[in-house]
């Protein structure tokens, strides 16, 4: 067994859902979580996401070999100076959190086997009752070394991964936030943007005009309102130049409609719809 | 009964649910469809959408009491050109297109008894094949009179969609297409401007970092670019005004991250969270 003891620290979806994987397929004698709240604890045993949860940051990364910090990504900074007393000699810490760059600078400043991870799954459900087991399986798992990395630290984490049913790819923490800054982190400002537009005003009923379409492509405005703005705080610059590329397809957009130029109004459609089905093939 | 017999004009997905819809709830003695291709015939009777269905005008439309006209939109002043020689007096003529006030002003000027319609019940999945007989249950049906529009003629319609199943809303053709361009509109376009901006570049691996987030948000993107043409054609102006009403919201967005503004970012989320919970508790 590559790892004795795991903790995760923080247990709410995602570390919920790791636990859950880790127990079923095996991959450690012990899966301790470190939670915040009292209650906390009962909640984690009864779903059975870990072996044993508890408050104190000592008795939960002690003798862990593998630490994996699911807390929001606003909070890694002070979470490694707490831990950092505590943990053992050799042990590997690796993380969640949705944004790299900033994560990473600030971890592995203080943890030397810090190695930045970030698995997308996920899902606009939140909190340990929603844990699944395979939540992880057949997605996509960043690891994001540094210079400064251990390469045995960043192999032990892929395999990690892996063996939870998740692809890894490698690449640097800051060309991770330019993608994510695309595909995931400019939807859900988009959604959030698009409902703030439709039902802020809803003067003219525009309520009970919104469908099954206005309510799927708004599905991620339902994020975490924290959540979501600490990844904002983490990642404002690579965000900031994903809403331009999307303002020149907006302003392109425009200029068709106010020509009413049919051709260039066919030819933003038809592409969409092509990049898309392009895009699910590759998929399957 | 009240309508002998119903004519579709244009067999796909929305003709094909209302004649299923029709037949399953007894609302008329024949069901007949116009259809433009050889092989449409055979298809129609096949899935059971009509029973009978034809190449000829006047054989699908002489002797209908309500036409139900189910071609794009950019088609419908030709259509109704083509039909009037062939109806009958008193026969009322409907439509389902997306945009009235384009729709209205056209198809009234040709056919004295004509009622604009839009039920908001569709899916990206077009043609006969994929027909539901529950498509409009509990859908919300605009109905757009004019001043010209005969007011027995808007009951008899309002009757027959609300027999189906569906609620409907009665307001100007105006009125409606600048909230559609909102609610229905303004959201297309947003998902089909995403996946250009995710992935018409996509020189760094977008596509691999793309998940279920991205999928679901640009679901809608999956239309068909002719269909979309033309309403885009037809109501360039209102939806140009939506994308303004967005640029708002982008522009605040764009200041609250340049200045790294945490306030103001949980606040933008936290309120498109909300405004969307309203909403779906409102629908329930």
């Amino acid at each position: 067994m590559e790892f004795p003891k795991i903790t995760l620290v923080g247990v709410g979806l995602l570390g919920g859902s790791i636990g859950l994987a880790v127990k079923q397929r095996g991959l450690a004698e012990c899966v301790a979580g470190l939670v915040r709240r009292e209650e906390s604890i009962a909640e984690c045993t009864k779903v059975g996401v870990v072996d044993m949860a508890t408050l104190d940051s000592a008795e939960a990364v002690g003798d862990a070999t593998l630490v994996i910090l699911c807390t929001q990504v606003g909070q890694m900074g002070e979470l490694a100076e707490q831990l950092k007393p505590h943990l053992a000699d050799g042990a590997i810490v690796t993380d969640v959190g949705s944004v790299k760059a900033d994560v990473v600078a600030t971890v592995e400043s203080v943890l030397p086997r810090f190695v930045g991870s970030h698995p997308l799954a996920g899902s606009e459900k939140t909190g340990v009752a929603n844990a699944r087991a395979d939540l992880l399986e057949d997605a996509l798992c960043a690891v994001t070394p540094t210079e400064r990395t251990d390469g045995a630290a960043v192999e032990s984490v892929e395999k990690f991964w892996q063996s939870l049913g998740a692809r890894t790819a490698r690449l640097s923490p800051e060309a991770h936030d330019l993608v994510v800054a695309r595909t995931s982190h400019l939807p859900h400002m988009l959604a959030t943007a698009l409902v703030r537009c439709v039902l802020g005003g809803a003067e003219n009923g525009e309520a009970d005009f919104c469908a099954t379409g206005f309510r799927d492509s708004t599905r991620l405005a339902d994020g975490a309102a924290p959540m979501w703005r600490d990844i904002a705080m983490a990642n404002p610059k690579a965000i900031v130049a994903a809403l331009d590329d999307l303002q020149e397809e907006l302003d392109g957009l425009r200029t068709a409609l106010e020509v009413e130029d049919a051709e260039a109004l066919e030819q933003f459609f038809d592409e969409g719809r092509r990049l898309r089905s392009d895009w699910l093939k590759g998929r399957e």
